[in-house]
């Protein structure tokens, strides 16, 4: 039997997994993301929380076959580089992130794109398995997306999949990314948050804040957004709504393009609402679906929150 | 030495040419597509303009290795049938074309999507023969799209490519496919010239219809918009001027999910206005590419007016 190590590196957490041959998971570990320092640190913080992991299997990290990460930013996969990962610390250059795991880990380390490799999990493992091409739709802080075609990756240039930055709006709402009218500007939880304080400040009443200091968190996560819909806070209710519709514009006009067999829907906010936004999401599409006689199904990415480390077990190094 | 057939079946026009191994045309028909009867008319006036290309060429068609078909509709390959080609007449059910074909020209008929053999001839033969992956723009009546991958045209479950139904606009402009903003809604001829009429009935000055009527067309055709450009029509700038806008965001889109190595621009208007509105497309794209320090070229098609027909030819029965 072979174990492998699969590493999601998020912009909040770092999620590890050892799986083995039957991709079965026999140990995983979450430690935040550090918030100072560097690129150092925060492979630093991979390393240990890498380490747990394998301790929970039983094995030490050198006795992986190779250890798989999925990271935010441009990724060379051949140097084992991340450039100008913007939500990690002090990381808007290029570090050889491969090869510094690799000293630490002692084991063969593999880079890929984070969202890509949760679609790739999807697709293989999860709520795609049964179909040669998804498109993956991960709706957290931003919204990613991932591409299956013929059961293969796509990856264009290495930067395919960004449809967060699908137009859905012509000089419509700036986005995060300094653009105008991206499906993120209305549908990512960075852009939610932004809006939605304000509108707070202009005096729109909603529960959001009170709820996230009673959590003692400073950001709108996807549970407080949860939380807020479940009570109706009208606010919310009003900002979500706006996001699905963008959503719907912004996937169905993808669908158009790729007219995949399956819309995976992940992500922090995409995994919380679960279901029944997907089906909202789907119901939102259809006006915007050139073959609306048969529209492509849309469900909720099966392997939740590890989907991203064991898709970055899947990485061949 | 082979021969092939290749058939162009436009909603105007049908193009026929006869071609070698080498892909050289040594025949080539035009004939206009019936605007009255049903797919039989249409199908008759096929086999007589590829009767035609085959006697230019010096041979009968039962000497044509085969002949392909690019037809718009939906197109299944295997029964060789298109079914609700709406831009031809009494088209809106299926029709057995392929069969109908061959029992006339006696040789193996292969069917295939318009713009997408059109798009792969310029992938193998035309402006994106150096490059493996392009996306091509048909901006004619409608936007059309084909996409190539790594060297093999991407048709999703059959119907890929409907770039002109990306939504560009939320609640936008009504397009001629009933749904709202779509790119086509803003770029397509046929919207084009619906807006045009409406807002000249409105008392917008434009020689627009001056220019249609003075060459005998009843249609605002490509040559007609060039014209009413070239004289600085200030309603065919505007319209134009926010059609480039529409494609630039559209494409755009496209551009950020598949992140292709080229964008090829064809169709009516697009081949008849030419490098200049090719460039401000390109100009257009960028205030949207997410990769903005790498920005696909964007070329224009060279295959021209026999792209489809060529493109028909490399089909495979």
């Amino acid at each position: 039997m072979t174990l492998r190590g699969g590493i999601d590196l998020g912009g909040t957490k770092i999620q590890t997994v050892v799986v083995d041959d039957e991709n079965a998971v026999l140990g995983q570990a979450r430690r935040p993301t550090p918030t100072t320092g560097g690129p150092p640190d925060v492979a630093a913080a991979m390393v240990a929380a890498m380490g747990e992991a394998a301790e929970q299997a039983g094995v030490k990290t050198a006795d992986l076959v190779r250890v798989g990460v999925g990271s935010p930013g441009g990724i060379d996969a051949h140097a084992g580089t991340v450039t100008g990962a913007g939500n990690l610390p002090g990381w808007q250059e290029t570090f050889a992130l491969g090869p510094a795991l690799e000293d630490e880990l002692e084991t063969p380390v593999a880079l890929g794109n984070d969202v890509q490799v949760a679609t790739d999990a999807e697709a293989r493992l999860g709520a795609g398995r049964d179909h040669s091409s998804i498109l993956g739709v991960f709706w957290g802080t931003g919204v990613g997306g991932g591409i299956v075609l013929d059961g293969t990756p796509w990856l264009g240039l290495g930067g395919a999949g960004e449809i967060g930055h699908v137009v859905v709006e012509l000089g419509g709402r700036r986005c995060p990314c300094g653009r105008h009218g991206c499906m993120e500007a209305y549908a990512g939880r960075a852009a939610l948050e932004r809006h939605a304080r304000e509108l707070h400040d202009k005096g729109e009443k909603t529960e959001l804040f009170k709820i996230a200091r009673k959590r003692d968190s400073d950001r709108l996560r996807s549970g407080i957004w949860a939380a807020a819909l479940e009570r109706g806070d009208p606010l919310a209710v009003k900002l979500i709504k706006k996001a699905v519709e963008a959503l719907g514009a912004g996937v169905a006009s993808v669908s158009n393009v790729l007219d995949v067999e399956l819309i995976v829907l992940g992500g922090g906010l995409g995994v919380r609402l679960g279901q029944p936004y997907a089906d909202r999401i789907a119901a939102a599409m259809l006006p915007h679906l050139f073959h609306d006689y048969r529209p492509p199904p849309v469900k909720v990415a099966e392997l939740g929150d590890l989907g991203g480390a064991i898709g970055a077990s899947l990485l061949c190094a």
